[in-house]
């Protein structure tokens, strides 16, 4: 008999028929005789409904009150669903984070957790229930109750695992599992059965937003298995591992993530010295705006290029911020593109496997797509190109790397 | 300094506006130097949103789930109220049952408090703040969340003013206080600066319906100075009192409460013996049938008569119920009278004052009002006459007593 922690989000739990269906899983599970953590989200919209009375009210909330009053949606999802599970005689028990005890510091909408203490949850599976538990929230040494920031349920799943020891943390959620690619741009995108949490880490990051950076890296770091998995179709989804599939036929290549309406911006000819990095990218963080990809070419005449991605909606501010850093340290110009984007590679398999890069650009200039950057880590190569590219890169690199699926019928 | 416990209900805290106004008016008083405890229910709506979203899930709610689900409720107004007195610099720190520690019995929707832990609150006054705890929640001794049922703010306001001994607990409602009568019939009723536990208990009960009877009684036993007011209006409101005014102008009577939509029953010509008021009374409270007035005659050859009355709704079940029991009883008859209401007269000051009841039949008997029932108490004197004389009833009682505000036009 297994031990596992499943995770329902938002949408998952969204409203009365919708929790229903979940107990009618939920109790289905519970029939084959595992015993069954579950986690649970806020219904969809509550968390928007409970944040817009509080800016209604002030416009910059008590944080210690803000997770007074957010706490209180995923404490009216858990009695429902304990309900919704009562009505099906599978016997259940509710807890909210303060109930068990999730000890978090005292960072007020973004707490972390410190602690569980998963000796009340033993005693409720041991009478046979399946424990319902309010994710996203906690309680501070003080008693205060704490909030893990939006998202937060996925931690709260993932630290229940760890604590308790699970089998499995499952995350249910409105997608199958994790795929090559966006099955959107590629429809012989093929859902991935095992994924390392390095390459997911990657991936998440890099817009396929399937799970919570936090409780990807949680799970790393404790060795929690986790699988992502749909609530609304059956299927096995993707289990999420800390070891590289021992599969020798598995591909060197996971996955290919892409990031739209991306913007470039090259400042040129800046003098070759310490700390002009930072020079030219501190004040555009400094304005709150999220840098991405950074590329320094090689000094040549003393003078050097620094290039960067940001989201196209900020690149304008950027733009007046480098224009008047490009005047300070006398640079030669600072040119924008708004039309480029970025496509990934992203696989372990990568440190194993030499020629990924080569086969990569001789599959973009096969299809004549000019690289304008290229950056690379131990297990991702991305490459900035022209925007109108973006789908048939995509589509030629998921073909060259051989992820189709070979069920598809295009595939 | 005083320490001041205020509740605020429902309507009062209905929406932002209303949590704002309030906020405003306890930011006011805190500025006076006084301690504050502030004691606040659900918003307007919500208790019977949340019910509802329950009976949707299933047709009888698991009652500790239904707990957990209601409790929510009040957390959501500390949150937003602390934040309106915040926004005012007014220091606030919320509070739901569990975090105080308000320990109930495991009754879930309806649990009572056995004990509350004054300290943190304490702790938090003397940190400055306006403490503002959730109404109507607390937690068993095994840390589930319980609810004290509808009303049960009323009860945590008393409850807490007794174990912090506070100075006054005070009742902000949506009248201004206790009146002599229903202002809506007697536009001459009189607003009562005192009234004793006593006297409130059989208003309350008689249909003055101001306070929650058992925080009326709560406050009685431990000796909390209880006062009603307007949350809208300023006023003093009605000081409820363990003892008597010893204003000697006061008069005998505190109020007349009224009841209408009665019924009659009346089972003639039952056998004199012992236990016959519980053969007759008893199959009708077992159907559930609340039973008011019940009144017996003096036997008269060995044959008795018993009256009673009944909410009129229920006149026609209990009449059935009644038919059967004098078949087996072999009485004379049932009459049922569906055309009747209740006036009483309260008032602690009877006790000392004799021809209250002659004064009251007098009165009646000048209108030319038939008496069908008589009851009395030592603080009461109901009778059940025709409904269509209840208007003028009260009235001329209302006249007779000298109840009428001097300051009223028509007084």
């Amino acid at each position: 008999m297994a031990l596992i922690v499943q995770k329902y989000g938002g949408t998952s739990v969204g409203d009365i028929d919708r929790i229903d269906a979940v107990a009618e899983k939920i109790a289905k599970f519970r029939q084959k005789g595992d015993d069954l953590v579950v986690v649970v989200s806020a219904m969809s919209g509550e968390t928007n409904r409970l944040t817009a009375l509080a800016h209604e009210m002030m416009e910059r909330p008590t944080p210690r009150e803000m997770d007074v009053l957010l706490s209180t949606g995923e404490q009216v999802t858990i009695a429902l669903l304990s309900m919704a599970l009562e009505k099906r005689n599978c016997q259940a028990h509710s807890f909210t984070g303060s109930q068990v005890r999730i000890l978090t510091n005292g960072e007020h909408t973004k707490a972390r957790i410190k602690e569980i203490d998963e000796s009340l949850i033993r005693d409720e599976i041991k009478r046979g229930n399946v424990v319902v538990v309010a994710g996203f929230q906690g309680i501070d040494a003080k008693g205060n109750i704490t909030t893990l920031g939006r998202g937060g349920s996925d931690t709260t799943a993932v630290a229940l695992a760890a604590a308790l020891k699970a089998d499995e943390c499952q995350i249910y959620t409105d997608v199958e599992g994790v795929y090559t690619t966006d099955p959107r741009v590629v429809k012989e995108a093929k859902l991935l059965k095992n994924i390392t949490f390095e390459e997911m880490l990657e991936l998440a990051s890099l817009g396929a937003k399937v799970l919570q950076i936090r409780a990807v890296e949680f799970a790393g770091k404790y060795k929690v298995p986790l699988r992502v998995l749909s609530t609304f179709k059956e299927g096995v989804g993707t289990l999420i591992t800390l070891e590289e599939s021992s599969d020798m036929e598995e591909p060197a290549i996971a996955g290919i993530a892409f990031e739209r309406d991306e913007a470039k911006l090259t400042v040129a000819g800046v003098p070759d010295i310490p700390g002009i990095a930072y020079e030219v990218i501190g004040p555009v963080s400094d304005a709150g705006i999220e840098v991405d990809v950074i590329v320094q070419n090689a000094a040549s005449n003393d003078s050097n290029d620094i290039s960067f991605t940001v989201k196209r909606g900020e690149s304008d501010k950027a733009k007046q911020i480098l224009d008047s850093v490009a005047l300070s340290l006398k640079a030669r110009e600072v040119v924008l593109d708004t039309n480029v984007c970025k496509v990934s590679l992203v696989g372990v398999g990568m440190r194993s496997h030499a020629g990924i890069a080569s086969k990569m650009f001789k599959a973009l200039a096969d299809e004549n797509i000019n690289i304008e950057l290229i950056t690379t880590s131990e297990i991702k190569i991305s490459v900035v190109i022209e925007e109108k590219y973006l789908e048939l890169a995509v589509r030629s690199l998921h073909n060259v790397f051989e992820l189709n699926d070979p069920n598809c019928e295009n595939g």
